[in-house]
């Protein structure tokens, strides 16, 4: 929706020019103009180049000035001392957002702060915003907008779908792409946000709950530099029921260090971090595994408020291991009803009935008895969300036709609980699972996992406004790392309760 | 070694009989026919069955007193009512061990435990070991040895190498036998231990101890049956230098009751475990796929026990995220001498030469800083542990080969170090760095976690023997669960410190 949120359109924009466009694909400037006209960017797409009539086929222009019309998103991706009169140039054009892939401003010290705030200041004037400079760009596999010289696509473009990447990293925003792309998960856009000189991470998250293409965000974070247009973000998308969530690093000293170092933005307080993004129904992610399972799995858009996991096991070791992950995380899993548990029992006496349902590997003589037992936990035990164990069993060529019938038939029923299964199959099958409407994890632990952030963000969705528009800005993330003392206090004014530090939670 | 240990030959027996054998390939009494007929197993394999002359095409005997020759190994897969004859049959020829695949036994109920009392004192009577009840068998992938009914190797059989699996479940133990697979991890022989009648969990790991082919040994437990045996075969392990690492589930009050139900263990006290565990030099995971990480990452056998972690980084938010993930697990990041760190500024002025050394993408215009960086830190930071995050750049058609060379210069030079990336790359260019020396973790907070463990490991393996061997039954692990206070005094009699309970360590 452009009308509500002009830097949706940085997402996917109608026309590009790229200005220091080179016909070399392999160079910065060569390859946005090489992946758009693979990935079949449908709008239109405008070379600028003094020194040639046309740039990997297309026509070129000599400058901004002689553009056929004006873009809605323009390339810079010339030398950083040429780049503030392009910037000018583009900004007096009508040009609506700019993404500076040039590096020597802020992040190389004093002299380039300084062009920095110049070259902000002449896009200002017209209203023009810019994402950089030191950006990595803009994906969009939907759309096969690539506003990005990243060369992660190089092993296999990303897969459209559904999951919006905010990224402070240029770096690590590609390699979260690529490990995205290599687990089957869809996205609607990645912005790698670089200086953060005008477009901050904020601003995308923004945009990101105002894109009618995005339903989850993932945010990878490093420090935050506006705490206000953040939060207001966050507020936004809890509101709109999308869920967020989020790699914020830099907690240990060390990393704190290079996290500064390494983008000049300050760290602030872990422990107010963790308080102010469980305020707003963020769910924090301690790896990049972690947010992507996440992501993925809140895709389904299925976030039960008052979430139960109810567990169909094959295993009873599995169901042990559930069983831990679930009680850790505090998921709660109550027993089947007492009626039920009898009679499934009568039906197989060597089942263990309560929760998790052990259905023995009998299923395999009888596969009704999946089904049967399933649709038990799914219509009697009440659960919102169900984790089925079938390991390779559900990968077997003799088994699994099969057991997807009997669970299909079961969810076709009930399509208002989340669908989890612990399978080891081919990608195909998996895709097959995940299109009956269940989602696949091969590792339980991480299943459960993510299965109860769904929980979180139903809990958050479902709260009143925390905060008061006018009150956001007292409760500013740290442009400055302040005292714990101090920042729990603005967090206390503000009524938002700091949780008491929590082990980090790697296994050790 | 049959002569340490003649169990050793339950791994990889030299003939095999296999009682109620069927021609149907995918029957249970067919299955391992089919499996070590496909696989290659080199030894003699000899069907029992009254009532064919050849099975899968072999020669088939009509009873275990026909049998041409001794087995070493027999498999019984016949109706439990009749299993206890063929035991007392097989035992009295003097067969050295009998795996037991029908079930019906203690698991069953009372009758049934009785019946498994009087077959294992037919077996002990001829000193035959036993393997089982209801246990999935034995699979030893190097010899082509399936003493197995497992169907996961009809998604693909496992891959041979160093890895012992020991596993009190059939179902999991298969569970993780795939995913090793499709992890590409290589595995000497798998385990599983069903009713453990007789062949404990710790009689498995000290047969994978004095097994030459195994050298290291990950353990899948529900719970110790067998105390003493165990802390015996743990302190075999760190004598030999061959880490462990264990899973042991049923930590939450349902998983502790579904643990039971199942498998008619009991749980014990978990802290207690975790400190007897962590006394023998076992790290215990915390999910299957920690326990895979630390198993694959141990195959290279460095265990540094003054482990410190030198880090060379390609993305600044990698190094924060690396340097994050070390200090929650207590991996010493020391900083490099400031000398090393001038000469690197030096040589590239962007760089942030500190550690994590940022060496930028700058090496993509000169590979040899990427060569030269690794070696500095290597050479000069005096790290045990080196890990590279080089990201998809690492995996790039474009970019790998000579990075590989670059990499590959320094490990030559100095190969006692233990080396770690984390690439995006196809199967088979990890194969080629994998091949080179380097271990390949895509997610860099995993290849933390499995790098931390390798120096628990080398500081077990330094420490003089904890027990004098006449006081371990003192602190055999509970066989029934005590109280907290009560497991504390037996441990702190054997001088053993119990640690406090520690966060189960889940993102949430």
């Amino acid at each position: 929706m452009p009308d509500r949120n002009p830097l949706v359109r940085l997402l996917r924009p109608r026309s590009v020019a790229v200005i220091g466009a080179s016909d070399d694909p392999l160079r910065i400037g060569g390859r946005p103009i090489d992946y758009m006209r693979s990935q079949g960017y449908q709008g239109r797409l405008m070379p600028v180049n003094p020194n040639r009539a046309t740039i990997q086929g297309l026509e070129a222009y000599a400058s901004v000035a002689d553009l056929p019309e004006t873009p809605d998103v323009a390339i810079v991706a010339v030398a950083a001392k040429l780049a503030s009169a392009v910037v000018a140039e583009l900004a007096a054009r009508g040009t609506a957002a700019a993404i500076v892939f040039s590096a020597g401003f802020a992040e190389a010290g004093e002299e380039g702060a300084e062009i920095q705030q110049g070259m902000v200041a002449s896009a200002r004037e017209y209203g023009m915003r810019l994402l950089g400079p030191n950006s990595l760009g803009v994906v969009n596999p939907g759309a096969g907008f690539y506003g990005s010289f990243t060369s992660v696509v190089e092993m296999g473009f990303p897969l459209a779908g559904r999951v919006g990447i905010a990224s402070q990293s240029g770096a690590y925003g590609s390699h979260i792409l690529g490990i995205a792309r290599d687990a089957g998960i869809g996205v609607s856009a990645c912005v790698m946000s670089g200086n953060e000189s005008d477009i901050s991470l904020g601003d995308i998250v923004h945009a990101m709950v105002d894109d009618d293409n995005t339903d989850v965000i993932a945010v990878y974070s490093e420090g935050i530099r506006d705490g206000e247009r953040l939060l207001r973000a966050l507020e936004a998308a809890r509101k709109a029921r999308k869920p967020v969530v989020m790699m914020k690093v830099g907690t240990s000293a060390v990393g704190s260090a290079a996290a500064q170092s390494h983008t000049a933005s300050l760290a602030g307080n872990d422990a107010v971090t963790d308080a102010v993004l469980a305020e707003f129904g963020v769910v924090r992610a301690r790896s990049t595994e972690h947010m992507l399972d996440v992501a993925r799995l809140a895709t389904r858009r299925i976030y039960p408020a008052n979430n139960s996991l109810g567990v169909i096991t094959v295993s009873g070791g599995a169901g042990v291991i559930i069983s831990d992950a679930a009680e850790v995380v505090g998921l709660p899993m109550p027993e089947m009803p007492p009626a039920t548990q009898q009679r499934l029992k009568a039906l197989l006496p060597f089942a263990a009935p309560r929760n998790p349902v052990d259905c023995t590997a009998q299923f395999l003589n009888d596969m009704t008895i999946a089904g049967r037992f399933t649709e038990a936990v799914v219509a009697e035990g009440g659960y919102q969300s169900v984790l089925g164990f079938f390991t390779y069993t559900g990968g077997a060529d003799s088994i699994a036709p099969r057991l997807r019938e009997q669970l299909k038939g079961v969810r076709d029923k009930h399509p208002d609980r989340l669908y989890v299964l612990s399978v080891l199959a081919s990608p195909e099958r998996v895709r097959e699972y995940e299109a009956d409407g269940f989602s696949v994890f091969e590792d339980p632990t991480r299943a459960v996992v993510a299965i109860e952030a769904m929980g979180r963000f139903g809990q958050a969705f479902e709260r009143a406004p925390s905060l008061p528009p006018p009150s956001v800005p007292a409760v500013e993330l740290p442009d400055s790392t302040p005292s714990e003392a101090e920042a729990k206090r603005v967090l206390a004014r503000a009524g938002i309760a700091v949780a008491p530090e929590r082990a980090w939670p790697l296994p050790r």
